[in-house]
């Protein structure tokens, strides 16, 4: 994982980051402007929770190093995305068992920060997630993190059902959070292993269950019946770590 | 379970929402104001026993969303608080051991939701928080809590060691959450239990952690070595959970 710190300068250069995906951290434009590619910024930042600071000009020409800033200035803390293979390099680099996340379309970037922390704190090795229906590595999510994004490997996929028929044939067997299956503590979850969590609303999709070696539980007791995305990832991947120590 | 009014700006809201019976949690009054209005507000808050907090006008600027403040912003609860005493009633009712939540200033309404909805799934029968810089039952701790607040009581203290002395009485005793504790997996979590969740950047307090029979730490192995609040308070709260199943 790469960060390099960036800045761009100008509406073109600001606009194309945001279609290239790169993560934006920070914009700073001009006060007085209103004009249509600052509002098209403006809705990107907004889809992409990234933080706008409106200055003045004579601000923006200190910070400039082009002197060509057209009223836009942004900072990428550009952390780009791992590919699978990285995941399974960083777990032989180890000596360890493969222990992957598979996040079955998480869609809050908080959420997704959390998951990406506690993935990097209990050892496991990347975190996988697919290219659509999904958050990305925005800078919500980064900030989530708290720094975690920089240690694991993020790899986006195109088909996580896919993905997982792949690393069947490296030797990882997948285990799915689902509500119907066995109790976590009656699970074996040692060796090469895929944890996949699913969204928060919809649990994990019938096709990448269905692609699941065995269901596990977190057995509750409640009124309710379910915990927060990155609550419900990290009490299994606790689970795994402590199984692993034994 | 309403959750409509978050946010009261503006005089007559606020008078109104003390007429009403609605749970103040915060007052925001502008500092140098002292007419007749402002004076009932004063007065409803010290019968109530609300946190007053005289503020200049800039800050109340800034934290407006209607700026029309008229130098008052009050916080509304989003629903009612229970007393310590409906926690053990809880636990008698169940003939269970009490399990009980202590938080010490989190700050984020988002961890206290989540903290509440893992409090109800693992079977606690009630989580303290103090009335000072903490968050309080806001509509948004509500939201995140996944209609959790309805089951768990969530009583206010003015001052958490104080209680933990009082919960001691009881036969209750104390863990505390930190970093230079035994492991988890190595401390005996049974019997009548108070969990002490400290803030999300500095952990438990000094005086609370002193009050604290034992510390108990969450075991990590990663290159970052933090969680997010409610992340460690979920782990911890199945550690107890899968101890006392055994």
């Amino acid at each position: 994982m790469r960060f390099e710190e960036q800045t761009l300068e100008g509406r073109n250069a600001v606009i194309e980051a945001f279609r290239s995906g790169m993560i934006i951290d920070k914009i700073f434009i001009q006060k007085d402007l209103r004009d249509g590619p600052i509002q098209s910024i403006l809705r990107e930042a907004r889809k992409n929770d990234v933080i706008v600071n409106r200055v003045d000009k004579a601000r923006l020409d200190r910070m400039s190093e082009t002197k060509k800033h057209q009223g836009v200035i942004a900072y990428a803390a550009a952390c780009s995305y791992a590919e699978v293979s990285d995941i399974l390099e960083a777990a032989r680099e180890k000596g360890e068992d493969p222990f992957i996340l598979l996040l079955d379309e998480i869609v809050d970037p908080h959420n997704l920060g959390a998951i990406i922390r506690t993935a990097n704190v209990v050892g496991a090795h990347g975190v996988i997630i697919p290219k659509r229906r999904a958050a990305g590595l925005t800078a919500a999510a980064v900030r989530a993190s708290a720094g975690a994004t920089a240690f694991v490997p993020v790899a986006k996929v195109t088909n996580l059902s896919q993905t997982i028929e792949e690393l069947k044939k490296e030797g990882i067997w997948f285990v799915c959070a689902d509500m119907d299956g066995d109790s976590m503590y009656q699970t074996n979850l040692k060796g090469p292993i895929g944890l996949v969590i699913g969204n928060e609303g919809d649990g994990v999709s019938r096709l990448v269950s269905e692609k699941c070696d065995l269901k596990t539980a977190i057995p509750m007791k409640g009124d309710i019946n379910s915990l927060n995305a990155s609550v419900a990832a990290g009490v299994l991947m606790y689970e795994i770590y402590r199984q692993r120590m034994n």
